[in-house]
């Protein structure tokens, strides 16, 4: 296993340096000297090669990937990344794929002053696990659970694409040639919305970030929650991509459904609605109204002000 | 990847709520109130199937394993443990597996009052990674780094038994059937030194957990620290079993180089002496002396009280 140790040098080229990092990389533990009146929030997240990226995705997506999806969750809290713990698990220490993969996890970290901590790199089936922390300012965070009937329900960018870059990968969906770029990008480097995330902290009642589909992580607040939703399907934001290569109805199953977007979806009160679009705008984060919570603690949908039935994956009853 | 959320169920069963877990399970991030003054530790440590634990280990085994591999990193600081996020890839949902397994994880939970605050289940080739943090009085805590020449190095428990066991699996030597059950659990079941660590907080000029075999990681204080050391053979601790069942120079290589024990290797100095072996004697652990620190950045070894070579894999010059 020797050789896996050499794996560390590609990870000690960090530029982060953190004053609350006491001690980094190196030891049997990190140390962290977190300030005061903070809350830390704490995530992980495995992707899985073949499961969760496609097996001849470039290593610098991966990189990027893992991270990104796990400061996605710390952004659903409205909190700040601080640090992150890595676990590599490849099948050879391949010097190119690993140089590749660590500039991809440190573009990001650079981004947002997020320090890599420590980890663990073994032998095995190529998979990558890592744990982010952030801070936030004491009892101010945002959860799943705040939402009320009545609020208004909004998400981030545009629906769909990465679902549509793995439907172009699969062979199931045709692009035109001069979109395919673009479109892969939204499903191997997803932007998480760090910033955006701060900055609802102060307006939201209700955020999570869209992994699993809309659908399926709307039924995720409605549950912890306890209320229902409409959603407007006239206004589910679609990439011009999307509305140019997908029928309309192929496009909103997509969207709905297709998970792997991470953006954030949120539910903002009536009081807070302008407070929130006017702190939104100034972010520079594009949002979109496309519904309001109700009682029914179901989901339903409308298209052109008429109720519509929707199949989509993911969509769960969860009422009991 | 509906049922791989079902999983989720065997993690809910925890009995340990600690009052600085503000969320924990069940949102896109736990949310911590470490209390004030304090640092936070934290490490993460994988387990692969067929690397770390033998294919039939059972699954309480490895759940017990992966817990006790990162509690152990957190005695080495002198920290006490706190939260722990838990990663788990597996082929396949087997509830009777997924049961063992977290009854393995809750078992050491409980015993330290550690609760598990998140993590994610995928499906995959079997392995898991956990990511545990700990708590220390502000800027009180053990590294690699602090050992000076003339310090005494110190070992706890006995050394080599779990390497013993792993021949025997793999058939490479024979034990008396009455001893298998319990040298095996020395392998399967390693008692992390979580109590003798922050006891040795008081004490110990340096410390770290031995995981690649004590002059692997002798090495690791001995680069770090910048000092070289000498191991006295005859002072090794060897159980009654390993001094029965292998002859000597078998037994030490085992003890030297095997891996896997998770007891402390520590250092103090001649004035902190009888001070901790006053401390170690209260809390019960067992320890000896097994050598001194030098100037020489090289290990060496003594076999009554004459120089010897050693053939341990693991070894490596760290002097540049």
């Amino acid at each position: 296993m020797k050789e896996f140790e050499l794996i560390k040098q590609f990870f000690s080229k960090q530029l982060v340096k953190r004053k609350d990092v006491v001690l980094g990389i190196g030891d049997d533990c990190a140390v962290l000297a977190p300030i005061e009146n903070q809350n830390v929030v704490v995530t992980t997240d495995t992707l899985v090669a073949g499961v969760h990226f496609p097996l001849d995705t470039s290593p610098k997506a991966i990189g990027h990937k893992a991270v990104a999806v796990n400061l996605s969750d710390i952004a659903a809290m409205g909190a700040k990344p601080s640090w992150i713990s890595l676990a590599i698990t490849v099948p050879e220490v391949d010097e190119a794929w690993l140089e590749a993969f660590a500039e991809g996890v440190f573009e990001l970290c650079e981004f947002y002053n997020v320090q890599l901590i420590g980890g663990d790199t073994t032998q095995g089936p190529l998979s990558i696990t890592i744990t982010a922390q952030g801070l936030t300012p004491k009892d101010s965070y945002l959860s799943r659970s705040g939402a009320k009937a009545g609020d208004w329900l909004y998400v981030t960018g545009d629906l769909g694409d990465a679902a549509l870059a793995l439907q172009q990968i699969t062979g199931k969906v045709e692009l035109e040639p001069q979109h395919i770029s673009s479109i892969k990008a939204k499903l191997d480097f997803p932007k998480p919305r760090v910033l955006a995330g701060q900055t609802l902290r102060e307006y939201a009642s209700a955020a999570i970030d869209l992994s699993d589909g809309l659908i399926a992580d709307l039924g995720h607040i409605c549950q912890a929650s306890n209320v229902g939703a409409n959603i407007v399907l006239d206004a589910i934001p679609l990439s011009t991509i999307m509305r140019e290569s997908l029928l309309i109805d192929d496009a909103l199953s997509l969207a709905l459904s297709g998970g792997d977007d991470y953006e954030l979806l949120f539910t903002v009160s009536e009081d807070n609605k302008v407070g929130m679009e006017t702190a939104m705008s100034h972010a520079g984060t594009p949002i979109t109204c496309i519904g309001q919570l109700n009682t029914s603690r179901t989901i339903s949908t409308t298209l052109n002000n008429k109720p519509t039935s929707i199949k989509a994956n993911g969509f769960e009853h969860f009422s009991d």
